[in-house]
């Protein structure tokens, strides 16, 4: 079964196509914006990487969201709720882990189909 | 590859059926109660949706633990090692993460196959 | 499709393989020892049950790495950076993650593919 890699990097890569499912790299959005700002920031990266990915917003199997601090849940979730396929919403959880520096506010991992 | 939604909801569904593939939303218990009876309470949760999702106990891929504070560890283990099928335990992970609100002890992500 | 079981235990499996993906437990080094130690054990520990899994370190999917503190991010990267196959990094996220003992700093979660 092929593997396809988008974005290769020194550290690794922005997403990897296996078969039907791909795997994105955790998105993060501009470090020290809002909550808000971060998190449609990370929604256009992962709607970037589905589309090179052969996969769309419909497609979402699992989100897996990190926020620096649960006191942010309610602004995240405000972004999220408006910007999830309301036809095709995916499993989710959502947990409190601090980032690679306290600018990242938000991390969203990925896992989708791609047919 | 068809996908299908089990529980499908306005922020997430529970669960996404994937091929042979589910992946379940992180399961939670009643907030407020002890270790014990959150974890109970999420094991309950887990074996319904793998019912409705055409697989079962014995099928478990993969299970991600959230502990709001890692000093229940041994509590949560207690029913996690009664619970599972002695034939066929799933690979795991266990980490701290706070959760959606301090009442929430324990969350637990399942991968799963379904044949 | 088949489900096998790599060292399953009372607790967990250290790999369960669907199909052709396989999913490890959270690896952990020897507790106490220096992020780089832990970091290099962990390493070779995935590289065996990836080889006893029918895998191996070009076919890594996704990583998700847990830190028990974000201030070791430098001192892990150094390990992973030299330890990932250049020419097939897979995707990847990091958070802060308490472990199961303070002992423990990093704690590595791995989906590959078998082919």
């Amino acid at each position: 079964m092929s593997i396809k890699r988008i974005e290769p990097g020194t550290r690794m890569s922005q997403a990897v196509i296996h078969g039907n499912t791909v795997y994105l790299a955790g998105q993060v959005g501009a470090p020290g914006e809002s909550v808000t700002a971060q998190t449609k920031d990370i929604c256009s990266k992962i709607e970037r990487l589905l589309t090179e990915s052969g996969s769309d917003m419909s497609k979402i199997l699992q989100a897996t969201i990190w926020l620096a601090d649960m006191e942010d849940f309610a602004e995240m979730n405000a972004v999220w709720d408006a910007w999830i396929d309301p036809a095709n919403p995916p499993a989710r959880a959502c947990g409190e882990s601090k980032l690679a520096t306290p600018d990242f506010k938000v991390e969203i991992l990925i896992i989708a189909a791609t047919d």
